[in-house]
């Protein structure tokens, strides 16, 4: 443990070097390292070399280092002997820019804006997630300029590939067991509960993702001349996605809930006690009525609810105007976010069965899968939780909260059923960040804060 | 009446000027005229030149007559005094060709192929409608040629905008009424009934074209940050599209089978000794099982039959690999086929009422109309309608038959109420000419003894 007079200028010297460590963001925003599209493998393997090159240069033994997908980045520095081993992991890579017409500026030339609500850092990645893992980069980067030590030692892990699944991040974590394995492991890809709320998450909801693609005749026809007496794969299609709900928006899927927890009563008090404004929670994405299962809150649908939800669906004629075609393929990108201990490969299985049985006659179905991880609950009675919870409640103006997210971060049940290590996650992002969406942002408060955040966290380990 | 002899050497003329007249229809198919999309306009006009042009150096009147969208082509030539007046009809634009990957050569760099069925023409529009267009131009050529004077007046229209709907055509019928009325309108964008089978195209089913779009949160959001609570609109989309047809196939629409004639016993008679091949005309598109109303054959459901289909869907994100994303807006075009007389614009308005009905709160849609026509039953006791059967059962090796279409055909509707003009529907298309797809084709057979059989009609009448 530092001395408690480490910190203090360490704080300081994030407040007076802020505008260098926002350059250093930008640059890296300025990559368009998008993990699944194959177009931008160059640009993905060039923010690995950028961050590894930027570690370097603090001191961090940094390198990239290759998989069968997208590279990793993996550094070390030591601390002082005896301190506890840290992991950090964050992601590099960055989602899809699509539909590129509703950005208000190119997604990849990034700029602090000024809102009503304060100046943001506009950009692809600026919250999810390159914006978030400068955020503890920056904190190391103080105190090894002060101090020329950190106050624990690190061991930095930059993922590529996550928002495309993760596919090497496992073989990765095996082949490396030994390398990877520390006393636990920070995770900087969460939010705060609210503005002023930090918060350390200790539920993710865990993430299936399947594509649907139905075939019917073998070629596209006129839907004039075949329209009747020829399958028609989007009706085959639609009919089979709208049946995976029933009436009451629960999901038919057999067996789906096995292994969906029973909310307490304890649980359900204490997240109602958080405060939660469901109003202004929808209300920023212009709804009004939250659309899931009735007996549950919107803060119980989102962090501790199963869904099946209709990522992407595309077949026959999109473009303008009209074509009376009468398509040979459609195809669905569903995804579902599971909870408890429900079993990802299991619902595939049944999923897949549920489908197929619903193809008529002169149609096939093909799958592709896109990922397949169950919830995640963290182990809250490891001791970094409370130091981390009280450090986070020094920086803001309320409290830390432990929380459930409604995403899914898979790599925290990766470290515990690999590494066997425990995972912490804390983040700065807010739910109107518009991660996945265009406009993303992140607030320099969240930039500033999050840096200061952290080390304090670092002195608190 | 010509003399009986003039019609021989017509005939040999088409024969030993093949290649030219091939040569004529490739430049005419290099010309990318898809009307649907703005991209084009510049080409669907020269497409409209190159044909006036033509038409001047064979001696017609002709001229490219602007409307406030694709222009029209309009060209004159009279015949011997109190000879009859016929109005000749064809389409020069063309459907779009996405999906491009399908083709297996440029769709607009045509060629003449080598098939186990013999030659074909490939490209856009071979066959619908710039290859069926030519069949007349050439015989109108010929006769020209031959005996300086073609056997009857004729008005040649060809309109720029049939594969988007025909917006202009009613307009501007209804501004060139006495230029455009004649005795009867002939329009060759039919088919032949099969190989050897020539055929009079009686009966045309109307078409209404609608697009719904779906709108729920007022930006695209992360799946797990608010699925559950979030509106879906592909879900929304999905669950309305698959309730417009019940268990049975049949169309939900409230009053949609309202003017749907029924079939007579002597009509489903005529239809059953055409020895229509069920399994080949299923077979050569990959299907097995008429999937249409199971109380009707595959000609019935085609001819007589109204349908609903789904021509496109799009919503989420359609690229490769995955992207958890909850949509903001998705959307559909759908199209109805509609028989006797069902009238298209009652059935958009409850069409539309029954959609609007089933959207949930926090989501809105929007419609767009994409043409709305009635269907066309032809007046078969007119006079040509003898004397052309006569002529195509000389030229072909069957004798010529009364047919239905599929497909829609609105123009000659239009004739009827807007120049109180019949129209006699001839053409040379088959099943498997992809009209509407990659590889689209026309058989040279089609093309040739297309002209031949122009040739005769034009003699005939």
């Amino acid at each position: 443990m530092p001395s408690p007079h480490a910190l203090p200028p360490v704080l300081d010297r994030l407040d007076a070097e802020l505008d260098a460590a926002l350059d250093r963001l930008m640059s890296l925003l300025r990559i368009p390292s998008i993990s699944t599209d194959p177009a931008f493998t160059a640009d993905v393997r060039a923010a690995a070399e950028a961050l590894s090159a930027d570690l370097n240069g603090m001191g961090v033994r940094a390198s990239v280092r290759d998989t069968t997908g997208h590279p990793m980045v993996v550094g070390h520095i030591d601390g002082p002997e005896g301190a506890p081993h840290v992991l950090f992991y964050g992601h590099y890579d960055v989602q899809p820019v699509d539909p590129l017409r509703l950005w208000d500026r190119d997604p990849f030339d990034p700029a602090i804006e000024e809102t009503p609500a304060g100046k943001v850092i506009r950009g692809r990645g600026s919250s999810d997630d390159k914006g978030q893992l400068m955020t503890f980069v920056e904190a190391c980067r103080a105190w090894l300029a002060v101090h020329r030590h950190l106050p624990v030692s690190v061991t930095f892990l930059f993922e590529g590939e996550e928002e495309s699944g993760s596919p090497s991040l496992v073989p990765f974590l095996e082949a490396n067991r030994e390398e990877l394995s520390c006393d636990i492991a920070l995770i900087c890809d969460t939010g705060l509960f609210a503005e002023d709320s930090p918060a350390i998450t200790t539920m993710l909801r865990g993430l299936l993702g399947e594509e649907i693609t139905v075939t019917g005749p073998d070629k596209d026809l006129h839907s004039g001349a075949f329209g009747g007496p020829a399958q028609n794969p989007i009706r085959v299609l639609t009919r089979i996605l709208a049946g995976l709900h029933d009436d009451e928006g629960r999901v038919t899927v057999p067996g789906f809930y096995d292994g969906v927890p029973v909310l307490t009563n304890q649980m359900r008090a204490d997240w109602a006690n958080l405060g939660f404004d469901e109003a202004a929670f929808l209300g920023g994405v212009g709804l009004t009525t939250p659309a899931g299962e009735r007996e549950y809150t919107v803060l119980e649908q989102i962090w501790a609810r199963p869904t099946c939800e209709f990522n992407g669906i595309t077949g026959g004629y999109t473009g303008d105007g009209f074509k009376t075609v009468l398509p040979s393929q459609a195809s669905a990108k569903v995804s579902f976010r599971l909870v408890g201990t429900q079993d990802p490969l299991a619902i595939r299985e049944s999923f897949r069965a549920m489908v197929t049985a619903q193809v008529p006659a002169d149609c096939t179905v093909s799958f592709a899968e896109h990922g397949a991880s169950p919830a995640s609950v963290m182990a809250t009675d490891h001791p970094a939780f409370a130091a981390a919870r009280a450090a986070l409640s020094d920086e803001w103006p309320k409290p830390a909260a432990f929380i459930g997210a409604g995403g899914s971060i898979p790599i925290a049940g990766y470290f515990k059923t690999v590494l066997g290590m425990d995972s912490m996650l804390i983040g700065f992002g807010r739910d109107d960040d518009r991660i996945h969406s265009p406009n993303e942002k992140y607030d320099l408060k969240s930039f500033h804060k999050g840096m200061r955040s952290w080390a304090r966290v670092l002195a608190a380990l």
